[in-house]
């Protein structure tokens, strides 16, 4: 099959120029272009007037953090230019381990949107954490044979980096020995300790909000990955970066994006159409987020529109708002004038489907299960302040002779995290202020990174039933007196959706305009929060399935300051 | 061992910026850049005023073409700061096969200054070449396995590239499987057959002599290998790729580089000089010969002075004259003060070393081997040109009354390519015009590309005794009346000698003063031409084993147009 793409202007990321030429595709690949106005083709597509760029590829992307499956991520992604993003499917490896990670690799096989995979470096993210599964470095290496596994995922733990920890060496020794890149995520590293860290090999990071730490880490040696998804947004204060000499050494990645934003904002055109308005050149943009990424994954032959090179191509209307009309994949034309082709979603053998849709092992909870049985006069209470992901360690007075300590004047309402891979039964139970809620529960099977239960509520008998539900259908419930007001379900691995991206946006719009039914008011997002509240990486006071964490000191620390 | 060089001004390839700090160096790595005054470290090196930069590499020489062992070609580069260079050992593979590669790869094992290797793709490089092996497809594949061996090198059968040349598919095939680079050989070549060339994966070009030509191959993907070597010189032609963004898809190479220019010029640090000259920026060009070479070829780890990165670095004392005082290669200080530190040379295994030593496989020669029999008015003679590797066909009458049709007054003489290899006995014999000898001859092993022995001479006994005597050693000879008035011997395949690098040049230098005692003016160099009067891929008229090849349409043709 042989495509002629006629007359467009062909932005050339070499050259970094604009050329007005002909694009000649043979099957999957880009076998010429110039002039080949008189070339025999089968198909002949005039784009006078329009832009035809490469392909764009996400360097850094959580696909369970759209709460989609890959198929249905890229039916969303492949109209904004996407044809192919590095995943890191850490959050379902914390709940399905290994089988979590193949089940990832077999439902993206084949997508017109192409799936490279780096392997989860740490699983679990903390020794705090009882996740569904232990990833060792024995337990990795075989994954290195999957042909679109390309490198390490962010090494988190820096100071097992650092200590000399056995397992994280080799797990950086087994990749640098198969010449594999590894990711980066050390926020705020800096000086010596970072020079130790990137000595260890570690070459990108994605964690940079201002650009004298962007500066430092790129001049040691690492890509930086400039971050502009749902929750982080660094763009703006990364824009140096599209800037000589250092848009050499850095790629686009959106690290987490919710199905709303990828619909009403875009993927990493949406990155590009913002460096635009920051002033930046497209061209070199355009660079950033298709030929680099490629050669920071060290993925041969794709990223450019050139002879050679996979026939992963955009056609655009304009390089300012970058109006996606047609996209082909592998040659394949996948998106035909702003419409999606429909292709067929992958298969994934038995054994991972049940795998990843069993992944709830708790008894049925009752509202004995959250009734707090220690007794004290001081209680550790975790402060959440509104739009952050840190946590403060409050020490507040709880009055036990009503709701169990829930006191709705102050805001204090009950908090539990609830182990959910190995039936263990813990339960880490306590207390937390500011999230606003008047009445009923919430809970949540997305809770980073081992995706334990959570739950927040004002009455133990709404947290019983709404973790209840949780552990039925995956996914986050906003309850009331014993009715679900709003859910959304994430059967698979308690992550993601099989619905449509559309379906999942509308149900999590939904489920957190149901908060507010609860009385939360309009300025909070108490999902956000919740989604954090049990990671014992940011500081400050946070709760898991053992009991409270003193992020600071690393340490579990009672409920009560003077526990009777 | 713990090495601090301490308070240089270090050349940044990342941000192209010079910054003052120290570097921590342990073992044969760069663990740290930055403040490390107060590190506890073995030995403290002061480096106040001077600069610190990458080692320099050169992405594409011929070792072979030094005359000099990988050893003693180290021995010259390295205090010229190069400490890596990717090597085809194209020309020792034409004579030795798969033994020859063999033999570069344990005579460069573990050498300070690293030897990566290609393999070479084109063995022999025409149908009209009898060279000492057929390198196909399936003796190339078991190569890739060496740690050190990168990438498949110059692919200079285009045609077979072009009209789909089964084992030249296989062999560009069998390169992307493994995802190794394959570099490019193809002066000229433009438009769709370039297009449909760079297609099958090919990614590198050094034969660029002009800008237009150098900007058409990077913009369609290749990486443009500026050649700055001895015989050939495009620095000059090329200045503009010194800029942004060709820099940034450019590379600095010597290809073929004499030992005499490596003692009076010097190596990549030449290039750089030469560059600085040109009005480039000096921290830009230094990381088109470090950092972008690896890139290039794809080997991590090597090319900045950054943490994790290969302590392979040079000190020098400015950045215009590139003046090296000192070399770590791996962490060990390998040039101090200017002065190089002994090294071992690396042990070859007795079966390679027989192998590349008894490489001429011949009878002994007598004036009757060099007398034309065949009959003819008028003949076709091939007509140097001073200075050029092109030659002309040129039709003239011999005169076969006295000495079998040599012609002092006229310049012409008689040429001899003697098949060497498998003692196939053939040999071409023909006639040559504008050698300039009034008497003796010349006779050398190094002779393109399959280095059989090549002999230009007035008379048919000086012509056997040169070529006997070449047989012998190997090298360069110029004979009179039954003497040697000089010779390079060259034993190892006929191509290397094992003295250093200093006792070659000389002999070298005496080999080409001698030719002009047979009266050959001062403008002319013979063995140049001599070298390449064999290889029939640069046209007009060439002489084979096999006799006369007309290059323009491949085919052989015979000695007299109206043969008897």
């Amino acid at each position: 099959m042989k495509i002629l793409l006629k007359n467009g202007n062909v932005v050339n990321v070499f050259t970094e120029e604009i050329v007005k030429a002909d694009v000649l595709i043979e099957d999957s690949r880009i076998m010429g272009v110039g002039d080949y106005a008189d070339y025999p083709v089968n198909e002949v597509i005039d784009l006078t007037g329009k832009y035809v760029i490469p392909g764009l590829i996400d360097g850094h992307v959580h696909i369970e953090s759209t709460m989609l499956t890959p198929y249905e991520m890229a039916k969303l992604c492949l109209p904004h230019g996407t044809t192919a993003v590095v995943a890191d499917p850490h959050e379902i490896a914390n709940v399905c381990g290994v089988q979590g990670v193949e089940y990832m690799l077999q439902a993206s096989e084949n997508l017109p949107m192409q799936v490279y995979i780096n392997l989860p470096s740490c699983v679990p993210a903390t020794r705090f954490d009882e996740s569904g599964a232990v990833l060792t470095a024995e337990k990795l290496r075989p994954l290195y044979a999957y042909s679109r596994v390309v490198g390490l995922a962010e090494m988190m733990n820096y100071p097992g980096v650092l200590f000399g920890d056995q397992d994280v060496h080799q797990k950086l020794k087994d990749a640098r020995a198969l010449n594999k890149p590894i990711d980066g995520h050390a926020p705020f590293l800096t000086g010596r300790d970072l020079d130790a860290y990137i000595a260890q090999g570690v070459q990108t990071d994605h964690e940079c909000s201002n650009i004298e730490e962007a500066k430092e880490k790129l001049s040691k040696g690492q890509w930086i990955m400039v971050r502009q998804g749902t929750a982080a947004r660094n763009l703006s204060a990364l824009l140096p970066l599209f800037d000589p000499p250092y848009c050499y050494r850095a790629v686009l990645v959106t690290d987490d994006r919710h199905p709303a934003d990828l619909i009403a904002e875009g993927h990493i055109d949406n990155v590009l159409r913002l460096a635009v308005r920051g002033g930046k050149a497209p061209v070199r943009a355009i660079r950033m987020a298709t030929l680099q990424v490629a050669e920071c994954f060290r993925i041969p032959f794709v990223g450019a529109v050139a002879p050679g090179y996979s026939a992963d191509i955009v056609v655009l209307e304009d390089l300012t708002d970058f109006k996606v009309t047609d996209v082909f994949s592998k040659g394949n034309h996948v998106v035909k004038n702003g419409k999606l082709v429909d292709f067929a979603p992958p298969k994934v053998e038995d054994a991972l489907q049940n795998k990843v849709r069993s992944s709830f092992h708790v008894k049925t909870f009752t509202a004995e299960d959250f009734i707090v049985k220690k007794k004290g006069e001081n209680c550790r209470v975790i402060g959440v302040l509104p739009g952050e992901l840190i946590t403060e360690e409050r020490v507040l007075p709880v009055d036990f002779s009503k709701e169990n300590g829930v006191d709705i004047s102050r805001d204090i309402l009950k908090i539990a995290v609830i182990e959910r891979h190995n039936g263990t039964g813990h339960i880490g139970l306590g207390y937390v202020q500011g999230m606003g809620l008047k009445t009923g529960a919430i809970a949540t099977s997305v809770s980073h990174d081992s995706h334990n239960i959570i739950a927040v509520g004002a009455s133990a008998e709404d947290l019983a039933f709404a973790v209840n539900r949780v552990a039925k259908n995956g996914g986050n419930v906003v309850v009331k007196s014993g009715e679900v007001l709003a859910e959304m379900p994430l059967p698979i691995a308690g992550l993601m959706s099989e619905k449509e991206g559309e379906r999942v946006a509308e149900e999590n719009a939904k489920v957190r305009a149901a908060v507010h039914e609860l009385g939360v008011p309009a300025s909070l997002e108490p999902f956000m929060n919740t989604a954090f509240l049990s990671l014992s990486v940011i500081p400050s006071l946070k709760m898991t399935t053992l009991g409270l964490v003193r992020v600071e000191t690393q340490e579990l620390v009672p409920l009560f300051v003077n526990e009777k």
